[in-house]
């Protein structure tokens, strides 16, 4: 059984003493970094939806374009669980370790690595590789390249204490950085951060949240809100309105309380919001989202539903002007980005941690829907 | 009945000595400028689908912000029938004289109206004004102005021999230009390449025209070619595909014989075009567009189909990273731009010539789908 | 003698109540607003350099395309020196009524004038008017057009009680919004803000305001912060270090004190900041700026030193791929977002009323270099 | 002594002919892939300026990120004396092969490389490699990073028989292009499209090129055309005027007539380019540029004369709002697209070809400003 007492919500008020405490570690760590230990622990499974392994494993090779990071914690995401049950149209490496929100230190580099050395912070994300070849990788897109390599999917991921990373692709963590908190920024915080920039506002402008106080969500109306956007959020309740509140929000709109949400919304914005951010996976929020967008403005699908479809009346979509447009996750840029807004205090990430060895009960809380807030699990434990 | 041997098909080709003639008929015009009749030819509605009376009708005074038109030539558009049957949900002004492709020369000019003078030549486009005073107008989105005020459809348009126009919005004919020939630009040109515009492509790119020999389609395949695109056309038939061709489209799919429309365009475009634009008012053809198009495109919906919707998985949405806009007629600087290619000679526009007194012919031949290329009616017969 | 006792600093932290009584005031205003005199106080002169007169003239009847309004306060910038004295190689209109910082209320509208109502307040600003026919005014830039009407400068401007303005321009205040304090935004504010627009920077990005704790400096260094970017500032002093300090300012560079400014600004910003905004007018400090800017960034010039030049070495300008960019005034989008953030509460603009009779004792310190802050005259006195 | 009857000029009108010997010439290769000899020709120094050796050296070995490539042909630039003579501030390596406008043919990959395989078409460019870790690197400018590595400068080039070339940044020349013509694209021709890029235009606007008929001018003309846009180029002399036309330029300024170039300019282009392109070095004419360009244009500066500089006046670069931007090298992006431009036949590059061995014959012509057009050196002779 999962002992919630062992897992506690990390606080960042304290960053400035931790930090300290921190760097005195990290210089430990890098001393120790000749070190590395042949074995190492890590979860593992052998056929998606069978038996998740707690065991020791060999400690990986980085290849010459790569880097070994010590993986100190990981955030867990649903994306972890797709792949594990294997229900997504695209098959995983058996056997695998899953795990995409891995935070560390280098611990070695590979002989044609550019840029990096023993020591340095460094993040495992969802894009491990692409092939750097073709017109999308070219452009920035790499994301959306048709050969993506991808952590905890196609590469073993986080969820072990030793990982390898393409160097290019690998996130630079600034020195100093708390890891456990930093970890969930390395894919939903850079994923929302991608969205808002895709909305493609002016500062000043209005961003609609919508499914403004989940995980994704509360990272969206603090990125916004650093972006110099004004936040109108969907949510339900008033502990998700006050949440929102806490984070810098405007203007709340209750979806179990609105009798007439595109109206709220566009009297609340003058108009519509000029950009909308689609966190919440209902396939009725986010039509309902193309009729009350601003003319000219944006909508940004990025939480993946599956099976779903985004409808839009040609009619309105044409006179109104407005865009639908689709977000996947953020490139070397955005990343970098992503991680200053954190790094200079801009974005809390609320977590809990657990060790690695609890990672199954946190897939049974999440397959029950029983997840509030983020996990990260401590590698070592 | 309609002879159509009154109609003809004008070739581009005696542009040269035509133009001569024509501005010796400008100059004659012009100094006739002080001479506005009373009364003149229109033809005018009374109720939604009532009788179209080609009758004589007093000629309109400017307001102090507007010129006075002399309408020589007007395309007929399918918005025209709309207007005249009232099957929109927007509401007709009533009485009302239809049309917004007129073209001809100012008469009269209103005594606040700035940058016009008697003899310059004009045109009629179908945003006759709009409120100047909201965002949307702020920035070059007046055609999504709420308070748009539409010719032909709430303010008298181009189907009489004199028309009142805004003089902010009336369109400037460059001199020399065959007024003919000019007038489908002004609404079918502007809106294809305002669409190509939102496409938002690089030149030596791809863009698919869905729809590629029709009236709108055969223009953006002429547009997209002097823009220094690389033209993808669907459409059917060998006929169409010779007029393709012509126009200097690079490859054709015809949607009779390719068994694979996905594939066959992404394999002729190395991974499908950058951008889609879809004149095509099949809902089929709308929501496959958003499946061959490459990833992170854009798909452009201008085409109006009644109650039609455009559907797309989110998933792929996203992964792709596409983008679905809508784009609406053209603001001012996309119709000086639109007429300048046509100006310069890099867009034909292949019309056929009969009277006004002839136009419920037309609409009739519309409504029994019996339309072959742009009817333009000759306001003085 | 200019008495400084009855000038005085204006704190905007009574803005709540003073809003209360104001919109009362505003209410009697616009009951009133049938009644317009005949004849008002303003200070014109009839030749360049020649005596300024505070005397009685007539009240101006406005256009069919017009607003008049009634100017409350008008902030007092340099170019109305340059107007007054005539040594800009434009010619200005003769006899004249300087002023282009008005803040008033509409007290009648002209006949074709759209989106105003008497009551409404409204603001001058220098773009009085454009020609809305050219390339430029179609694209925005109408502050650009040859044809450009300037209010204190070609057009009769804000130093008088009652003014005329062309409605298209004229800067929609939003209601509740204090008179006073808004006039310095109405040049000043727009110009700094449209200059940040177009440095191009994404939120998180380093911008450099070089003469930052000046008027034009302030009011960038608030915009800077409102849009997301990182604030750094030159200038001179501990007092101007605290300023832009408590304006949000991050890093401030002495100039006074730095011994190597280019090295300076590159290592506060990790290799310049990506934008660089220069309202001071040395010369040198803006070919300054051609080098500590960061590879890939822009060099906005903003400030308008007579006879200066801008020198950039050909070859860094190119390997550095940076860009300089001149930015002139806002255009109505520019002037509405500006006039948005002032009424949200995210810029103070601190201002120091005077009677509008003392303009010539205000113009004499300007020229005696004695300014400090922003005179706003007060047009009742 | 060069004879210059060996060398000569290739024609593009035998293309389709010689392509197919190519083509089988290429299999030939391909198969002989691995036959890769010891040693090979090349031409090399030991010291700036010091004697240029054409001797047998040992052919490199490719690194795990490199690829080998037998180079075919190479482009001879002004930069390559430079890098020979050793004037410019940047020291090269030492001992040094020069030359970084390669084409040929891939021997071998290294082991961590992506994307390429024996017998692909490759191409040696100016930017051999850079850090790809910076932000600049992140954002596609990795051009202007400050690591990087440069081809014939910095790391040994294209004027020996065999070269490693890193495999990101090595330009994917496509199928069947002829490898002596596409040479002078893979510098040359990437630096004026990328300038163009920068001029950031739409299709149906003016651009100038100062400089038109030379070899990169000639070069950006064709660009231009192919981009849609309206060529102005300046230039001296009747067979340069001819020249100019003939690839598609439709206005022409011969400096050597015109008394009053920005009038001469304005006028022939209603206002001005909104971009010009300075190919030309001398400092007057790139200072002109400043005052003929459109209000709210581009001038790009890309050429690189020594110890020179713009200058523009604030006033006019503030009050017309113009952009001067630095373009440097193109992206892997521009690459790919350039060399898409000269694979559709949309560029024609004439070249003289002369053997490697004669390169100090062509360092010598171009010393005494004697070169017309671009001489390739084939690495056979």
């Amino acid at each position: 059984m999962l002992r919630l007492t062992t897992g506690r919500f990390v606080s960042s008020t304290t960053t400035t003493t931790s930090n300290l405490i921190f760097k005195n570690f990290l210089r430990l760590q890098s001393t120790a970094a000749g070190s590395i230990p042949k074995t190492q622990k890590a979860v593992v499974f052998y056929e998606n939806g069978g038996p998740l392994h707690y065991k020791d494993i060999p400690v990986p090779k980085p290849k010459a374009n790569e880097i070994l990071i010590n993986v100190k914690y990981s955030g867990v995401c649903h994306t972890d669980l797709h792949a594990w049950k294997g229900d997504w149209p695209l098959p995983t490496k058996l056997p695998l370790v899953g795990g995409h929100e891995g935070s560390g230190v280098v611990m070695q580099v590979g002989e044609n690595v550019k840029g990096w050395k023993v020591g340095d912070l460094a993040g495992i994300k969802w894009l491990n590789g692409s092939c750097m070849a073709c017109e999308l990788c070219e452009t920035g897109n790499e994301s959306n390249c048709e050969h993506a390599d991808l952590s905890g999917y196609t590469h073993d991921g986080s969820f072990q204490q030793y990982a390898t990373a393409d160097a290019v692709q690998a996130a630079r963590i600034p020195e100093g950085t708390n890891l456990a908190e930093v970890a969930p920024i390395l894919c939903a915080g850079i994923t929302v951060y991608k969205a808002l920039k895709e909305a493609d506002l002016k500062a000043g402008q209005w961003v609609c949240i919508s499914g403004a106080a989940g995980g994704l969500g509360s990272l969206a109306v603090q990125y916004a809100k650093a972006m110099g956007y004004r936040v109108i959020g969907i949510d339900g309740g008033k502990a998700k309105e006050e949440l929102f509140k806490s984070m810098g929000g405007e203007v709340f709109i209750d979806f179990t309380k609105s009798k007439d949400m595109v109206k709220d919304i566009q009297e609340a914005t003058k108009g519509g919001p000029q950009g909308v951010i689609n966190v919440s996976v209902s396939e009725a929020a986010i039509s309902l989202s193309t009729q009350y967008v601003r003319p000219t403005g944006t909508v940004v699908l990025v939480g993946l539903p599956a099976h779903a479809y985004v409808k839009s009346e040609v009619f309105s979509h044409v006179v109104k002007s407005i865009n639908i447009k689709g977000s996947y996750v953020g490139n070397r840029a955005d990343t970098r980005e992503a991680l200053d807004f954190f790094a200079r205090g801009l974005i809390k990430s609320p977590i809990k941690i657990v060790g690695l060895s609890e990672l199954p009960k946190v897939y049974d809380l999440m397959e029950k829907g029983q997840i509030l807030g983020r996990y990260v699990v401590d590698t070592s434990k």
